[in-house]
C-alpha cells in the first residue's frame, strides 16, 4: 500500500492500530491532526531534561526552557513569513486568537453604526466573537453569501464591504465547504475602504504555504493541533502597530512591566499578550511540528493533498444518493469533504463508517449559520492530511457504499 | 541519600542530571514542578492511541478522547471536593482563571463606589485583573496589610472588608512570603458583608488537601503545571449559581448551544466557558498528576514538606547576613523561602547557586506591590516539593555560605 507523502505514515504510531477489527483510517484531520514521533519526542525531551518556567529564571533549566520557547516563536514567525518575532503571540488556539482580536482590537476600532463583514461559511469562532462586538458597539454584522458552487461570492463581497466596514474577517480555508478564499484580494478590498482584514487560518496554515506579508492581512490566527502540534497551543499574528494599539486581553504574571498598587504597565511585544505561565511544552512542540512540516515541504504537502482530492472527490460525487457540499471540481476543492447520504442521518453514516475503522466527523462542524444557509442540520465530513493514502480513500468510498446498502436494507 | 517522599525521585527523570558539573538540586517548584513518568507516559499513551478532538465526534477515537478528557475533570473535581463536575472549568492557568472571574464576574457585580479587597502579598495575577475592574467600574482597590512577621494582618482584614466590599480575593498560599492565609475565615468575613470570596490556589493546591466546600469560597483558581501536570492547563472552580450568572469570557466552537446569524446561546456548565479546542492532552495528563498525588496522599505530602521546612528554615535563618522573608517559625512557614544576602543582588546569588547545580529563582516573583511593601526590588527564592530531600537542603545551605564567601572575597 502507498504510505502517504514521503512514506510519512511510519512517523505516526497512532495510525498503526485497528478500530472495530479494521485498520484505522483517520479522516478527521480538520478537527485535529495526529502527531509524529518527532513532536512527541520533543515533548518528552523537554520534560525529561529542560522543564522550567520561562523568562523569570537565571538558573540553567530556566535558560534552556526560555531559549527553546522563544526559538519556537522564531520558527512560527518564519513559517508564516511574519516580518518580526514581535508580531507572533502564543495563544491556546485559533478561537482564542480570534476572540482576542475581536474583544481587544474590535472593541477598540468598531463604533456605533459601523459594519463588520464575515461570510456564510465561517466557523463559530469567527462568528460569535463578532456578534459580541456588534452587540456591544451597536454595529451591524453582515454575511458575504456563497455562489451556487459554495465558493465565496466575490461580487457580494464587493457589495457588502463598504466605507462603513471596519472589520472583514474570513476563513482562508473553509472547515465544511472545502474551499479556499481569496484573502489577498479581500484584504485589498477591505483596505481600500479603510477596513481591517482578519484571516482565520485554522484550516489553511496546515495545508499550504502562508505569507502574511503577501496576503497583507492585519491579523492571522491559527492552531497548532491542526498541524501536528499538541492541543492547547496556537498563534496569533498581527501587524506590529496594531498589536501596539491593542490592549491585552489577560493580565498578570509575565506580561507586565511595572505593577504599582493602583496601576500597571505592560511589557513590549510579543510578551504584552502572554499573561501567566504559557503552554511552554506545547509551544516548543509546535516548533518541532513546524520543523517536520518544513522537512516535508508545504508545497509538496499541498500538491499531494490535491492529488488525493483529485482521486477521491469524483468517486465520492459519483455515489448515487450522495450530496457533496462545495465545488465538485477537484481543482477548487480542498481535502475537507462534507457530504450527506439521502435519507440517512450523518451520525448514522459516521457510526457506520466507524464500524469499518474509518474516522469521519458528523454534525454541524461549528458552522450552524452555514447549516442554516445550506438548509441542513448536519453533514458527515471526511478530511485528509498528507499521511492519508489513496487506499484509504478507496476504503472510504467502498464503505460509504456499504453503509448505504446496510441502512437501505435495514429500512426495507 | 534520602530520596524524597516515598522514594519518589526515581519517578522524575529530569532530576537525575548534572548542571554545571553538580547534581541538579531543583528548588524552583513555586514557578513550576517537574513531571513524573506517570504523567509523561499518559501524554504519550494519549497521542499514540486515542488522540482526537473531543465532544464533536462519533468515531471511536473521539469517544475515547472525550471519555478521558471528562474523566480528568471528575478527578479534579474530587481532588478539591467540588460539589459537582459542572463547577470545574478547564483554563490555561491560575492567571486565566482569575482573569475570567475578574473580567466576567467582577465586572458583573462590582459597581461604582464598591470596593475590591486584596492583600499586600498577592501575585500580579491576583492584582492587575482587579486593577482593571476597579478602573472600569470606578471602584476602589484596597490592600490588606501584613503583620511584622509577614502574615496577613487579620485585624486589618476585618477593617478593610466592609459592607462596601464586593470582592475579596486572596492567595491561599503566598508565592513569596511562605505563609498560608486563613481563606475559610476570610470567606466568613466576606460573606457576612455580602461580598464574594475568591482564592488564588496556585501555591496551595499542590501542597495540601483542598476542600472548596469547607472553605466556602465562591471561586478557586489553580494551575496544573505547579502540581506535576503539563504547562497550559489549569482549573477554575466556581459555585454553580455564580457560574450560571457569569458570562463566558471567550466565544466560539464547543461552548455554544445554537448560533444564528445575529445571536447565539451557550451550552450548560461546564462547557459554556470552554471555547475552542481545549488543551486535551494537558487535561488528561492533569488527571494522571492527580492520581499520582492521591497515591502519595496530600496529607503525607504536607507533612513531609513541613519536615523539610523544619529542617531547612532554621539553618537558612541562622546564616549571617541572610534575611529570610515571612515568619521564621517553621510551624508558620511553607516550603517557599524567599531570602536576600546582605550587599548581594539576588540575581548574583541565584547565578552563584546555579554554579553549584542549585536552581532557585531571583526577581520580583510577579509580586512588585509586595516588593514595594518590603522595600526591596527582588529576592532569591528556594521552593520545595515532596521530591526534594534534606541532603538537597544541606547543599543549599552550604552553597549559600559558599556564594557569600565567593562574593565577599571577590569584593574585598
Amino acid at each position: 500500500m502507498d504510505n502517504g507523502l514521503n512514506n510519512s505514515r511510519k512517523d505516526f504510531p497512532i495510525l498503526d492500530q485497528q478500530v472495530n477489527g479494521e485498520e484505522l483510517v483517520y479522516l478527521d484531520n480538520a478537527a485535529t491532526t495526529q502527531k509524529p514521533m518527532a513532536v512527541l519526542n520533543e515533548i518528552m525531551r523537554y520534560y525529561e531534561h529542560d522543564n522550567a518556567n520561562v523568562h523569570r529564571g537565571v538558573h540553567t533549566l530556566a535558560e534552556r526552557a526560555t531559549t527553546s520557547f522563544e526559538a519556537a516563536r522564531d520558527k512560527i514567525a518564519a513559517f508564516i513569513n511574519a516580518p518580526s518575532r514581535k508580531t507572533v503571540i502564543y495563544t491556546r488556539s485559533t478561537t482564542e486568537g480570534l476572540n482576542w482580536v475581536a474583544s481587544s482590537f474590535g472593541n477598540l476600532v468598531v463604533n456605533e453604526g459601523d459594519e463588520i463583514v464575515i461570510s456564510e461559511l465561517e466557523h463559530h469562532s469567527n462568528v460569535v466573537p463578532w456578534q459580541q462586538v456588534a452587540a456591544k458597539q451597536h454595529a451591524t454584522l453582515k454575511y458575504i453569501g456563497l455562489t451556487k458552487d459554495g465558493e465565496l461570492d466575490m461580487d457580494d463581497a464587493r457589495q457588502k464591504i463598504t466605507d462603513d466596514t471596519k472589520i472583514v474577517s474570513i476563513a482562508q480555508a473553509a472547515n465544511v465547504m472545502g474551499v479556499t478564499n481569496p484573502i489577498k484580494e479581500l484584504a485589498k478590498i477591505a483596505h481600500s475602504h479603510g477596513a481591517y482584514m482578519i484571516a482565520d487560518g485554522a484550516q489553511a496554515a496546515p495545508h499550504m504555504k502562508i505569507d502574511v506579508q503577501d496576503l497583507d492581512v492585519d491579523f492571522y490566527a491559527f492552531s497548532g493541533h491542526k498541524m501536528l502540534a499538541p492541543t492547547g497551543i496556537g498563534a496569533l499574528y498581527g501587524k506590529e502597530d496594531l498589536l501596539n494599539q491593542m490592549p491585552p486581553a489577560q493580565f498578570g504574571g509575565e506580561m507586565i512591566d511595572f505593577v504599582h498598587h493602583q496601576t500597571a504597565s505592560w511589557k513590549e511585544l510579543p510578551w504584552k499578550f502572554e499573561a501567566g505561565t504559557q503552554n511552554i511544552s506545547g509551544a516548543i512542540a509546535f516548533g518541532a511540528a513546524i520543523d517536520y512540516l518544513n522537512d516535508l515541504g508545504m508545497d509538496n504537502i499541498e500538491a499531494y493533498e490535491h492529488e488525493l482530492v483529485e482521486y477521491t472527490l469524483p468517486k465520492l460525487v459519483a455515489i448515487d444518493g450522495v450530496t457533496v457540499y462545495g465545488p465538485h471540481d477537484p481543482a477548487k476543492h480542498t481535502g475537507v469533504m462534507a457530504f450527506n447520504l439521502d435519507n440517512l442521518h450523518p451520525h448514522d453514516v459516521a457510526t457506520g463508517l466507524d464500524m469499518e475503522g474509518i474516522a469521519v466527523r458528523a454534525g454541524h462542524h461549528c458552522a450552524q449559520p452555514l447549516m442554516e444557509y445550506l438548509n441542513v442540520t448536519a453533514t458527515a465530513r471526511a478530511s485528509f492530511y498528507f499521511y492519508n493514502t489513496k487506499a484509504e480513500a478507496d476504503h472510504l468510498i467502498e464503505s460509504i457504499e456499504a453503509v448505504k446498502e446496510f441502512f437501505n436494507n435495514g429500512a426495507s
